[in-house]
């Protein structure tokens, strides 16, 4: 069947209802909404309204999260800073956090800020993207519920620890860095399954340990565990894994949040997430001057290679993204699956609401 | 032929020897010294003395590097400062730029310094554990000679841009990651040519863009390229590229050294090196009460699973260099393969330098 688009007013509208039927407060939905449609239009469908109904609804409806909480500054130096989520969307605390970091990094040239009792935040992409608007670099990190194997072993201990890096150049040009430390996100498995795919090999264990391509094995409810990026041992798996204890260290350990197997566990909502995060920003113009013209000529001088494959150009990180942005801008929306598509009809039933209406092709 | 051991006060005799007939004043010299035999204590040989002859010795002797140089600051705020190396050893630069980011994290519970005018500074990792002497947390990046392809190229264009991270946990247990962003780093394969033996599959190409295991093919010379964390695209190597990207922004193009492809070639000693580094220090005590606490807590958890093969244990980053560092001190030195020996032979007869005694075993 075709796909089926639909504007981003549309899905602004409906995804904020969904979230204040729920119990959430205009400011606070939208806020949130708006980082879901930008991972749907970046073409991250694993990030965005695939996780409204079963993880953002279903965590303000059961108040297992507190939408509508203002986080809190707990503790601060001129650029560091602890800050208390207090439970509330993922996407206000992101803000908020780094919001502060931005602001320090104005005063000192680099703030950062850690943060617990938090929840899911959508892309880590979203937040680091902020510092671009003040000409720095921006950093962003989450923990999450565990699924990642440490090297050698076959435990869902460690969550998928993304790391996002934004990093501005001349007239609006940026680099945007978004990985799980994992081989793959978890979202990428559930969409597999969603759509039939296998996986490729080196992204997870089964229960096991043994390697799978089956998303449904491998996934945490089939008690699957993820490999670290680099995949086992043998081909530098350890580096992936190494990483992830690094992003744990800057969210879950230095705010003192849950961690690792600590947090609750994927799709099993009976408890508060208490997530931990870390939002850096960086300005560069504390350094050398010129930062911006170096960085163009470092994307320039990537995105310039000949290609092994000539239909494969050299892209820098973020490109990818930007130019599914730019085709939804063409077609005037964003372009879903149906089975995606269906969700959200599915959930708009579920609350009542008018479901997300598409736009005519 | 059996081993050769070697105490430390003669590796430290013998190779100081060799930086000051050189060129090298002794302090700067034993300051140097000291970082490449931690690399050989903790089996990091690709980083130890193995690169004394062709690399530190060439440089100093043929003036390329002003080994007598005293590194200044440029610009600096609370929490910041560019470091000029002034063309002085590596180990010179990175002991002053990371004291530097000590000094600014006491101060405001972060210290970012960035570096131009450096060179090699061997293991990343010697200055991220510098931090740890004082409770804190360290990060260490270098960038270097081009040899890593972007994805979708096979051309030479980065270096393998290492990141270490050293954190503290309680009674001097630590987590100390030290990784090239590349499968693997250069001196792995120049010590694999050394011994005559293959590289495992995914760490580089050769000269066409394909994958080999001939370490000849897959060194620079040889005209190969290194692959990224992860290997080629279908195997997330995409992630290790974005992290190299990471890592340069934050030495070559933050500080304004050389950068990419803009760096001598490797063994082409024919202009100074310039190298950016970066060096951060955070202070866990500015964040939430209880770090090291949690931090040993997570080094307990990941040592304490079950292991999937029950003759390798789970070890978290550090462990496999500490053990080898306790194992030298029982053999009362640092064992070298007898080609490595050699080598150092044949250096105290250019240099006309009595040979490093080897221990009786």
């Amino acid at each position: 069947m075709a796909d089926v688009i639909v504007n981003e007013q549309e899905l602004m509208r409906f995804g904020t209802q969904c979230l204040m039927s729920a119990g959430s407060c205009e400011e606070h939905a939208s806020k949130h909404i708006a980082v879901l449609i930008e991972a749907d239009r970046r073409g991250h469908y694993s990030h965005g309204f695939n996780r409204l109904r079963g993880h953002y609804v279903a965590d303000i409806r059961s108040k297992i999260c507190s939408p509508n909480s203002i986080p809190s500054i707990e503790k601060e130096t001129v650029s560091t800073a602890v800050v208390n989520g207090n439970n509330s969307l993922g996407a206000v605390v992101g803000h908020f956090a780094m919001d502060l970091a931005i602001s320090k990094a104005k005063e000192t040239g680099v703030g950062w800020v850690t943060v617990r009792g938090s929840n899911h935040f959508g892309i880590a992409g979203h937040y680091a993207k902020k510092a671009l608007d003040e000409g720095m670099i921006g950093l962003a990190f989450t923990n999450g519920s565990p699924y990642v194997a440490p090297t050698r072993s076959a435990t869902q201990l460690l969550s998928t620890l993304p790391i996002a890096l934004a990093v501005p150049a001349n007239n609006g040009d940026h680099m945007l860095l978004d990985m799980a430390t994992s081989s793959a996100a978890v979202g990428k498995m559930e969409l597999a399954k969603a759509l039939g795919k296998p996986i490729p090999q080196g992204w997870a264990l089964n229960k096991s340990g043994k390697p799978t391509t089956d998303p449904v094995e491998a996934l945490p409810s089939g008690g699957g565990t993820g490999l670290p990026l680099g995949g086992e041992e043998e081909t530098s798996g350890y580096k992936g894994y190494g990483l992830g204890l690094m992003v744990e260290i800057f969210c879950g350990i230095l705010s003192g949040s849950d961690w690792g197997p600590h947090i609750r566990k994927w799709k099993i909502q009976n408890q508060i997430a208490n997530l931990g995060q870390c939002f850096i920003a960086l300005d560069p113009s504390v350094f050398t001057p010129g930062f911006q013209d170096r960085s163009q000529s470092l994307l320039d001088t990537c995105r310039g290679l000949v290609p092994l494959d000539p239909n494969l150009a050299v892209i820098i990180p973020g490109d990818r993204g930007r130019a599914r942005e730019q085709k939804a801008e063409e077609e005037g929306g964003i372009r879903y699956k149906i089975e995606q598509y269906k969700n959200m009809l599915l959930l708009a039933e579920e609350l009542n609401l008018e479901p997300p209406k598409p736009i005519h092709q």
